[in-house]
């Protein structure tokens, strides 16, 4: 089995614990829940399969389980993969996406105001799963602290994103600083707490934990920035996105924001034009970009977090081989 | 003072929590739930007072003060009155709500995405204002799934809400028990939330922790169905609301699904008409609802959830002066 395969072989679990979890009287409210996470189709009879990766829950149940503590991580991998999907239907009314990994969302299928309560009803699961822990935990209360303060860096997290998508390009708020920032709380600090929250329920010392959640901040960095990258640069077969989605969305991510400050005055004047014309061409976009070393710089940009956080593992008291399989793993989802 | 005041004033200490609990970086984010709760005004400038009544924490925090554990429930107060605007936050975009208490909503000031985000965030707060709670409480965790429980419950009576919105009038769906099975989970289950976190967090036994619930569910089937005769039959000046205003959207409240049941065949096919078409008026319904004895039975609805309420508060171990109270608390709100 690869790398791969032996990290996603952990996500199995969380999905019948999910299942069951999301089955509750008031069955139209949860099944809109059990819709989203693939286990029905939208006239809510059982679906042929489970939509999203579920790569946090697994790396938590992958690491706990070399610390020894399986069972017990299982409660917080449920409450971590809930909230990323209460996350999920919220998203995509803001974005105002129709789909999702292929399906509709649920704001498309039960309309905006259900969408919005059904994700209020997950955000309370998400704190429900959590409360599954065995009642004698000492780590409980310390655990439940951390992981609420990271589910409301995600919420700030959408909110500078907000922030940068109202800004117009040529603004000084919109640069590398805030866009990283942003990518932080918006998605590598949950992923930090995943791998953070397995240090947690195995006890590790505080030293430990803190190293274990570099590790996920700056893979979950390194992921997102390669998200960026494969936008521009990777070919629709590859992504199963739209070729340039994000320049045709007028995103302002890194290779853009590097972009407009590495170019000559007057080209960056024709850039920040180009950028602000809805009507102007994708390509045309992209030429001034090439002419700039963005490519490199996102590249070197990615090494530099991937290498944070695989030197950040070595930290840990994780067996050699279970480090080389999260390696292997990182390697394979950012190559 | 009088019993209303003695109890408003309860609520004034969580204003200044309140205050403090939301005032964090990302200002902007919790500024917007600062706004909301009157703290400050759109231009997130010190407003002159406060918007809402208080009226939840208050009346836990006088039980709680009556049992003797006053501060030790002022966690509890925080976390139901934040989630209770969280609620409101979100039922403003859902109702498209222009105003609440006087002032814009967050969704016609801010936007409805980031009024959707903030809500969120409000949302966690809420759960975070119970990790206030002293740590070594033997009855947090027993309280905290009590709660979660009960905030969920609130939102599945949002979701009933917009499937009695969405039936039609001659919809057998649209009855009086989906309607109080709505208003129960909507509201009722937590005014009965907050009755009986003043028990648990003075540690009473189950049996008394369960009157106190039903005291609180019950006074608020009462003050809701208060509220639904108010539209109908009091005067502006008294609501501070258009009059008839339920008959105008068109809501299924009590007196109009009584009224549907109550009519003769003909009349009843007449009313439906009216009621199905936005265009009739408000007075020829009035009429029809007149013809029957509507206004009566909700009397007598309302006069039975009080009396059941009271005889719950009675087998309580709280003192009579502060059985008294409540109890006068509760004519003065609900006549």
């Amino acid at each position: 089995m690869s790398a791969f395969e032996t990290i996603r072989s952990y996500g199995v679990c969380i999905d019948t614990l999910a299942e069951t979890f999301l089955t509750r009287e008031s069955s139209d409210l949860y099944g809109m829940l059990r819709y989203f996470m693939g286990f029905t189709d939208e006239r809510m009879q059982p679906a042929a399969h489970v939509a999203g990766k579920r790569f946090r829950p697994a790396i938590l149940l992958f690491i706990a389980d070399a610390f020894g503590c399986l069972e017990d991580a299982k409660p917080a991998a449920l409450s971590i993969e809930l909230f990323h999907n209460f996350s999920l239907i919220h998203d995509d009314i803001e974005d105002n996406d129709e789909l999702r990994r292929g399906r509709p969302t649920v704001w498309k299928v039960w309309g905006v105001n259900k969408a919005i309560n059904a994700g209020d009803a997950q955000l309370v699961l998400a704190f429900e799963a959590l409360m599954l822990m065995p009642a004698q935990s000492s780590s409980y209360r310390q655990l439940e602290q951390f992981l609420m303060a990271r589910y409301r860096e995600v919420i700030e997290g959408q909110h500078l994103d907000f922030m940068l998508t109202d800004a117009d390009i040529e603004d000084t708020t919109v640069s590398e600083q805030t866009y990283l920032a942003m990518l932080g709380k918006k998605s590598a600090s949950l992923i930090g707490a995943t791998t953070a929250t397995a240090g947690y329920i195995a006890e590790r010392p505080t030293a430990e934990v803190e190293a274990l959640d570099r590790f996920g901040y700056a893979f979950g960095m390194a992921y997102q920035l390669h998200d960026d990258r494969q936008s521009l640069w990777a070919q629709a077969a590859e992504t199963g996105k739209a070729v340039c989605g994000d320049i045709v969305e007028r995103k302002k991510t890194l290779p853009i924001v590097y972009t407009r400050d590495s170019l000559s005055e007057a080209k960056r004047a024709q850039f920040i034009n180009l950028y602000k014309d809805s009507t102007s061409s994708v390509e045309a976009i992209l030429e001034l970009i090439e002419e700039t070393d963005a490519r490199t710089y996102i590249n070197e940009k990615i090494a530099t977090y991937k290498a944070t956080a695989f030197s950040a593992l070595e930290e840990t008291s994780l067996p050699r081989e279970q480090k080389d399989i999260l390696i292997a793993f990182g390697n394979t989802l950012v190559p």
